[in-house]
């Protein structure tokens, strides 16, 4: 019977090695001790008798200054190369944070990198946004790039928390479905053992189901759109967050978690160091996000009373608006016209353009603005089965199209609603970035499926 | 200009309605005092002069006394309706926690429930796996089922609350993508735009790419495999627990922060209350997990030297050593054949059967085992960009077809390694269920798209 190691160090460094010191913590290290640094080689600067080279890890940049002729050619250590470097914490007041290393050992983890396609010791990332997403693996390297992602970590770790808090669970719901039956268009197609699937375009079906289960539910997870546009704010691929819940009055309800939500994934923001290194102004939510109804929005903007959408410019004129009167970055439009929602969408009662049940004009439904952008959408869901079978066939389907769904309903469903935000939105509206591609490592659309 | 509502808060309530109490807080209200419950009619239990209505809902259950011809007609409450109950707070230490709602008025909120699928308020399911699975939706609201799935969900809180507080950051990687190279095999088609796309099999080339942004990196999303298998552990889709670091000495630092990590997700099962409903024995995992190297598992279980895997049979006897060697069951084979892990795997080095690098026979990877069932599936990878290129070409194939993901090594990547776990296969060996698909809500495979 062979013996199992059980050891999970490595003999291959000397255990007289310093441990690892992050260049976030190089401050904070006695002057005169030995630290072992590892990262990229940010920058070199190469003076008369001494070269600077800033290594970069994955908290910040360190300096160390390597007399030249001495220990490591430095010819092998190109911008971006892996290094180790082991040195002597040295005082300096000019040197970032205060310290330097000195006396450095060099070692290169790696073969010495080639020449960046991008200039990623720059302050500010210049290159245009095609060569920036040709480039992804190498551009998001840059510390200002990287921190935009970093505010989108910070708000799911946010998102998440707010919810854990809240008694919600979260979902894994399946992205390959057997039916095109949610809006019909835009959906990708899958050949599945033979048999068509499709792409899931929101996990909307399912999570509606699970409030069954669990009342009160989310989901983080791609979403997949076959959009025709080429615009600044669409995907073909994105991130939703997800949430519905249980034995709601009315959207309103909805609305109240939606404004914690929000307000948890600011703060989360906040906290982040991402924030302070790009000098985002994080939103302040207020207590109640203001409301208005579609119907006044429409006046307020001076579109039709009959148009049944807003437009970008619409939704832009009523952020300004709200800022201006609200101090809010904040606005919700609700009641969007019954005839623009899906068929699930719980009417608004008493809205009724003919008599009774069934002919409501407006619904119970909301978007959110973030500073005059679209970012979530929402609302109150029917939850009585002969509702849908009632909702279904007007729009000239079969409800048996949508068995499976429907199942959930027959068998008890409480009131109920629930919201979807774009997590690249709201990135980009927080770092006020023009178009979503900038802050997507790998973005999908009509026209690009790589890197 | 109209002045928007900002009230969240519905008027459908009379203010004077006490806020909504859970069923896992009743037992701590004050006897005499009215509460508010919600929930679904779990069970109706009718005697001569009273009837028992035990309400569910997301916390567990209350029991609810109607005297006979008293408020609401209980025929338009059967089993799984949604309803209301205002009552008062009344001792009981027959009752579930020692207290029972009396005096009740019960509002039905939505119609009366038709008799569901399988019988719910049993201690235990006992549909066969088709039924469970084919409603789904109604089958999971029972207490055993959707405790399952509160044991995912909790694996999950403690999968990211460890690398959370580890200097991980999260990200989310594109499923749809340009080329079917990782594999070539068991890949779904798309049909993206008019051109050929395909679902991803694993985030493994983005994560790594990733590594050179932010060092430490981890996904939980769906993957995608076109598997022919018809097993109790392969599924179409499943979720997927990604990680990656860099600058590892090799495969034991990856080691060491599977060990971290898999602890954290058991202890967050152990403090979660569905462990306790579920009575599962919460796995304590080694503060060090023994290793075992391929070849020396060969020869323990008997098998030929030259065997090229592990059969399912061998992992099992594993996994009885090493429960009954060390106590724990975890254990993780290391130095896998070359020749079955993929081309980014890193050898093992002086393994070599011919003479230098470019030969080794075993590698730095590994599989861990958890009560003798493949989980997890790591190792190191190759860090430099000649060793992909020969690697690559190695197999026969032309690395420009690799152009975008090389992009990243051509420009400096620390020594890195990662691992996937599956959440379906941990799960189920958690809950001793043998069946992939008795833990995952909405399965596919080979036969089923739906529900």
């Amino acid at each position: 019977m062979p013996t199992p190691s059980t050891s999970t160090s490595s003999p291959s460094l000397p255990t007289s090695a310093p441990a690892r010191t992050l260049a976030r913590d190089l401050p904070a290290a006695a002057p005169g001790t030995m630290v072992r640094l590892q990262g990229w080689v940010h920058r070199r600067r190469e003076l008369a008798t001494v070269t600077f080279l800033v290594l970069r890890d994955r908290t910040g940049l360190a300096q160390v200054v390597v007399r030249n002729g001495v220990g490591r050619a430095l010819e092998v250590l190109p911008e971006e190369t892996t290094v180790e470097v082991t040195g002597t914490v040295t005082s300096n007041p000019q040197a970032p944070g205060g310290v330097e290393v000195t006396e450095p050992v060099i070692t290169p983890l790696t073969d010495a990198a080639e020449t960046p396609p991008v200039e990623l010791w720059r302050p500010a990332l210049t290159a245009a946004l095609p060569t920036l997403l040709d480039h992804a693996a190498v551009a998001w390297r840059h510390p200002a790039q990287k921190a935009r992602w970093e505010v989108a970590a910070a708000s799911l770790r946010g998102f998440r928390a707010t919810l854990d808090a809240a008694g919600f669970t979260e979902i894994c719901t399946p992205k390959l479905v057997g039916t095109a039956t949610e809006s019909g268009a835009n959906v990708f197609a899958v050949d599945y053992f033979g048999r068509p699937a499709y792409l899931a375009q929101s996990p909307q079906f399912y999570k509606q189901q699970m409030v069954g289960v669990f009342e009160r539910v989310y989901e983080v997870g791609p979403v997949f759109r076959a959009e025709p546009h080429d615009t600044v704010r669409h995907l073909a691929e994105y991130r939703s967050l997800d949430v519905e819940l249980g034995f709601v009055r009315d959207h309103h309800d909805v609305l109240a978690v939606l404004r914690e939500v929000v307000a948890g994934m600011a703060d989360a923001v906040r906290a982040s160091e991402a924030a302070e290194r790009l000098g985002i102004e994080v939103p302040e939510v207020p207590a109640e996000i203001p409301v208005l109804h579609f119907a006044d929005a429409l006046r307020m903007v001076g579109a039709p009373t009959d148009e049944p959408d807003l437009a970008p410019e619409h939704e832009r004129t009523l952020g300004e608006w709200a800022l201006a009167e609200h101090g809010s970055d904040f606005i919700a439009i609700e009641g969007y016209p019954m005839a623009k929602r899906p068929f699930y969408t719980h009417p608004q009662p008493g809205s009724g353009v003919g008599s009774g049940p069934g002919n409501e004009r407006w619904s119970n439904s909301f978007d959110l603005l973030f500073r005059g952008l679209e970012l979530v959408t929402g609302g109150q869901r029917l939850h009585r089965y002969a509702d849908y079978v009632a909702a279904i066939e007007a729009r000239g389907e079969d409800p048996a199209s949508y068995a499976s769904y429907l199942q959930a309903f027959r068998h008890g469903m409480p009131p109920h609603g629930g919201f979807a935000i774009g997590l690249e939105r709201w990135v980009a509206r927080l770092v006020r970035a023009a178009n979503v591609r900038e802050v997507t490592p790998f973005p999908r659309d009509l026209h690009r499926l790589t890197p």
